[in-house]
């Protein structure tokens, strides 16, 4: 009777890995529930370091949550509680709905005034123009990565016919998830570590030559700021990159979801849409696809699922192809659009609520750049760590030397010794630490890796380390 | 320097359609912005007829409302102006967020509260236990869809291992496009118009014996309330189709979005797990999945993309695959999980805000009934056109019998005679109504068909009709 089995499954189904949320967050959530029913341990709040900054202690912007409650309590426009500024923008998003309600479905591509002010941003911050055509609204910056790596498959699933497309080593596992999903070739390119994470362009040329003969590559992914791993990457960096991409007949998929999260004295983002529009007039046809996020930031607004891609090089038709594609969702989630927009339209200087924006962005700002270059000190404090600087996104991702006994233990329990470490960090501290093989780091010998944020509030920062410390040192 | 191309796109992008949302809605969309620009048409308004009931003058449920702003402005829990109860159910979901925000990620699955309180609803609604652990929260009924038309799918393409499964004609497009996506096998069953739109098992059988050798069937897809037509099946019906899955080894996949839109007198809704569950135990391991949606009924939160999935019967390995295909997408819409929460858990009769609450509800639930009414009388007695009872959803699905110069008119202009009719319906009369091909019903000889919602205010309906009925006289 039974139809549907682990055997006759979908093959993608199961195929699929996303391994930052495996059965150690599942772990995380029981130990959550056991605090809660009372049980004793050394630690009182489980802190799951995912890139969650509102979930561990960064407070919201209150002039987007305002814009937000508005649209959903439209009698909200006439409390004196609710400064002006907030409420004209509710109103225009409003006046752009069907029926003016931010209940109705909106266009596969999004809400037409939350695309052009993203378009105006986008040409703010590159000095290029961009069009709100080109702007595709996501529930979330994995939306945007479930089409990226998917509009480039071949169909073909085997042999040379396979699309391959490049992801960075360390890199964030949901490029690899959506890959396996499709039975594409994973391009693996390592990044490099002793030169804080950059992207090596010999390295990127040895991976491909490699791959050349099991798939058609077809892509390239850059994360920057960098997902473990924290980088900025440097101008000549990225164009190098472009010059690769365009040599090698590769579409560029730029995931620049942490833009706003530099931190090092000295770093600065550069978008790959600006580096590429300073090129010669000979890129004017090179094909990139560009993703933000609401999650990011100082907004850090995770849960309510904003994202969106910009499509820069894309014929009508591939476009049009894309749009099709998405419109099997109907929409995107109207409150995360209305999230997406605002984040790329803060208030202005000339608005009433600017003064209030500017000191809550301001005092994230210097949380993060504080603990930023805490983390780096802390954990190059710790014997057996080394860390690069981090400069920009929420993460460090150090390199740890594990003891022969530690090595072993895991063996024991039948589980990589990443694994191991970040499992006894969550039991004996509350921490849960991604393992180095989520971002396809496995280690060897007796270094291995760890994941960690820069996330938790200032007043539970350091308490967190040294019971990490502790910890490490004891193991 | 062309790398993605319409030639190398991958394959699944361009099999997809969605014909709902085609060259009808762009146009449509663009009637608004020349009726906004001051163009004079024999209309005021663009009525587009989505299932989108706020867009289409429904208020919205106030309570729900309001604990979606205490969530987003947690300052207003110290508004008196909010009731106690909608403040205690935001607090309710705080407690169980991390870092009690709304902008936390949660877990694959949905918030926990909210899982239990749907499954709480299922209980009270079948009179059979549902537990938590097998209630998925999704994007908007969409997602859903997306698993179930995904999950099936064997991996081999073509010939006979190719995964089949029964669609209903008409049916809602969505099923189609997902499975085109997939390159799954279509095995179309036609609904009995005689009949009101029922599913006769003899239909179901010569659908599935003619499909056997292009296919392996794998499912059967059931719409109840029907859309596009309006039907609410009865428990006979429901039960045969139960049965005949169960012969056929096929896994049920029930869309049961419109469960709370039922006008017509004596009409009753019977979900398809109440109806399983009344069987004898040999149906102990039959296979179904159901969805639900916040979008329709009396909350008719369509932007929000609110959705859920119930796994009847399937095995444990079988919802860990589900589980992990959808972790790629991180998690969905911390928004749109809590209104299908609150859908499934509205005001109860000993809280504060009940009697608000009962009464909008009374409103809305009144005005359909009215509606639905008027909708198959009104176009009853328009000429050339037939129509079943609109007994619940949202729509009606009229045959209509277009003039020999009307049809050639269409084939001058390259259209079929369906969409010619939508088009110039929409172009003279303002209301854009979908061509019945979008169901896959093309019509044959002189006979097509549109479907058409009863969700106009009320004010807005008579003349909507009426221009409807002056246009479908002149043609």
């Amino acid at each position: 009777m039974e139809v549907l089995t682990e055997e006759n499954i979908n093959p993608a189904f199961k195929r699929i890995k996303y391994e930052v949320r495996g059965w150690l967050e599942d772990r995380s959530h029981e130990i959550r529930q056991e605090l809660a029913r009372g049980d004793v341990k050394p630690f009182s709040e489980v802190v799951i370091h995912f890139g969650n900054p509102q979930g561990m202690g960064q407070p919201p912007i209150t002039f987007f949550r305002q814009v937000l409650a508005l649209l959903l309590c439209p009698e909200l426009l006439n409390d004196p509680g609710f400064p002006q500024d907030a409420k004209n923008r509710a109103k225009r998003i409003l006046n752009d709905m069907v029926g003016h309600t931010i209940s109705s479905y909106t266009s596969t591509q999004g809400i037409n005034v939350v695309r052009q002010d993203i378009a105006h941003f986008i040409s703010q911050r590159d000095g290029y123009p961009a069009v709100y055509e080109d702007i595709l609204l996501t529930n979330g910056g994995s939306e945007a990565i479930e089409v990226m790596m998917g509009v480039v498959q071949t169909g073909t699933q085997d042999g040379r016919g396979r699309a391959g497309v490049m992801i960075p080593v360390p890199g964030y596992g949901m490029y690899k998830s959506r890959l396996l999903q499709h039975n594409s070739y994973q391009i693996l390119y390592r990044l490099d570590e002793e030169k804080n994470w950059a992207l090596n362009v010999t390295e990127l040329k040895r991976a491909l030559e490699e791959a050349r003969p099991h798939c058609v590559p077809r892509g390239l992914v850059l994360i920057n700021p960098g997902n473990p791993t924290g980088q900025v990457l440097t101008y000549e960096n990225i164009q190098e990159v472009i010059k690769f991409c365009a040599r090698e007949k590769l579409v560029l998929f730029a995931d620049e979801v942490y833009q706003d999260n530099i931190h090092a004295d000295g770093a600065q983002f550069y978008s790959c849409k600006k580096v590429l529009r300073d090129l010669e007039a000979e890129y004017s046809e090179f094909q990139l696809i560009s993703l933000h996020s609401s999650a990011k930031g100082c907004a850090g607004e995770c849960g309510l699922r904003g994202g969106y891609m910009e499509l820069v090089g894309l014929s009508d038709q591939v476009k049009s192809r894309i749009k099709t594609y998405l419109s099997a969702r109907s929409c995107p989630s109207t409150i995360g659009q209305v999230i997406m927009g605002l984040v790329c339209n803060p208030p202005r200087p000339d608005e009433e609520s600017y003064e209030r924006f500017s000191k809550e962005r301001t005092i994230i700002q210097d949380s993060y750049k504080k603990k930023a270059k805490l983390t780096t000190e802390i954990l190059n404090s710790m014997e057996g760590v080394k860390c690069n600087e981090v400069a920009g996104a929420m993460y460090a991702f150090p390199r740890i030397t594990l003891s022969q006994r530690a090595i072993e233990e895991a063996k024991v329990q039948g589980i990589p010794p990443d694994e191991f470490y970040c499992w006894q960090v969550l039991e004996k501290t509350g921490s849960y630490l991604i393992p180095g093989r989520a971002f396809d780091m496995n280690g060897s010998g007796n270094h291995f890796y760890f994941r960690i944020t820069i996330l938790p509030s200032e007043d539970k920062f350091i308490p967190m380390f040294e019971r990490l410390k502790t910890f490490h040192q004891d193991l």
